[in-house]
């Protein structure tokens, strides 16, 4: 987990500068189908997930000064549902395309029987499990195309994905957190990032200097805020999960046990 | 009202370019007291309206590039069950202060027979009806300030309100219409504002070129959009309440019986 670097907690009076949560279930994760950019709502239990977070949050009185979050609603109803919890709904937010979650291209929509029925059960693995192989593109004509959707018009056309690896998802991300959410962090400011599983994972990576073999192990649990401690070269002086001690340890117990099946 | 310029309503099936909404019912609307700066919540009765609101907006089609409100959590939150509405919860926001409620001074917190009994029916009487007149300030030391409020901490004190009149109000209020808004609007951008009473006056005012007792005149109804259409140099074209027609109606007529009141 993302423990593997041995990166230490650190004082529990303190804060930390960055505080990251993916957002709650949806009715799409439900479901289990690749959700990737269908802006889908959050379930009733991810709502819920999303409060728990905020109340954590709330108990060890975190301030921020300014919030990230995607132009997807899960992560947005989920960053809404913190900020009320935290009584900090004034919070200048940035809605950036780049915290998306990755993009599964021509899968999207497609629920797990569905894709190995058209793939083959050993695709959808190689897919699931691999750091730099994309799934099958959706086309540029496709409806459900970000090219087609008014939210994302200002982005140049050769830079919206129309299928993503991992590796992929690390690399239009990384541009936001360079040249804009490491300057705030640098500048002294506090930050709140609200976003998806995988564009998580491409911050954790890139913040703990993680190989593509080791990310792929990490799964950040949902609605679960994890603060970090950065120093100003942004090297991570610790971290800690905030929450309720018995969800903190089934988190990462949970999660610990996703790798071992994984690399079963 | 408004329609004292004259400006006709433009074509039906034409959307305008810019929309307002003043937020609905809060807690402290009910108790009428007077509210200002301080941070309180819809109540059940506001979220209906905004919800009315939105609906009217969807119901036309409404699109927007992008949306402006205040830092307190009643425009905040109207603006959140709007977007909710229309499904464009993914629109960059600015929350600015100079599109916060009037700064009531020492009266914020008091209601109307409290007032009257501290300061006596007349002083009273000329605090709301005087374009100028300001209210007694509150002082800086008092916690209530804004100066002691985090969400104003990167506002220069000499600009931050102690207690403001409408035309201080319409004052701190103009920097933000000259040197965003309008520039949004004249880069061809749809732009939506949820303000509150007298910020929304504030921009009336400039926008229809009224006179201090004209725009003494005119109240803003609650969770009824107004959409203007401009010109690339800002002038109204045309403007038209959106929403069921008896609604409309009510609230226009509503507004001018209290213009007579008031000129009584």
């Amino acid at each position: 987990m993302v423990e593997s670097r041995g990166h230490s907690e650190f004082g529990k009076s303190e804060l930390g500068n960055l505080v990251i949560v993916r957002h709650g279930e949806s009715v799409w994760n439900q479901e289990n189908r690749f959700t990737g950019w269908k802006d889908v709502a959050l379930s009733e239990k991810g709502r819920i997930e999303a409060q728990k977070g905020g109340k954590a949050l709330r108990e060890r009185h975190f301030e921020f000064d300014l919030v990230y979050t995607s132009v997807l609603k899960r992560a947005i109803h989920t960053m809404d549902i913190v900020l009320e919890e935290i009584d900090q709904v004034w919070l200048p937010i940035s809605k950036e395309w780049r915290l998306n979650e990755r993009h599964y291209g021509n899968l999207q929509g497609l629920d797990k029987s569905e894709t190995a029925a058209l793939h083959g059960e050993d695709q959808v693995k190689i897919w699931r499990r691999s750091y730099d192989v994309g799934p099958p593109l959706m086309p540029t004509s496709d409806p459900r195309h970000p090219g087609q959707d008014p939210r994302y018009k200002k982005v140049p056309r050769e830079v919206l994905p129309s299928g993503e690896s991992l590796k992929d998802t690390v690399a239009r991300f990384l541009p936001l957190w360079t040249e804009r959410i490491a300057v705030d962090l640098q500048a002294g400011l506090k930050v709140l990032i609200v976003a998806h599983g995988n564009s998580l994972r491409a911050l954790i990576q890139h913040l703990e200097g993680l190989t593509p073999a080791e990310i792929m192990e990490v799964n950040m649990p949902t609605g679960i805020p994890l603060a970090y401690k950065l120093d100003k070269n942004m090297k991570v002086l610790g971290k800690n999960f905030i929450g309720d001690p018995e969800d903190v340890k089934k988190a990462i117990e949970s999660v610990a046990a996703q790798g071992k099946a994984k690399s079963k």
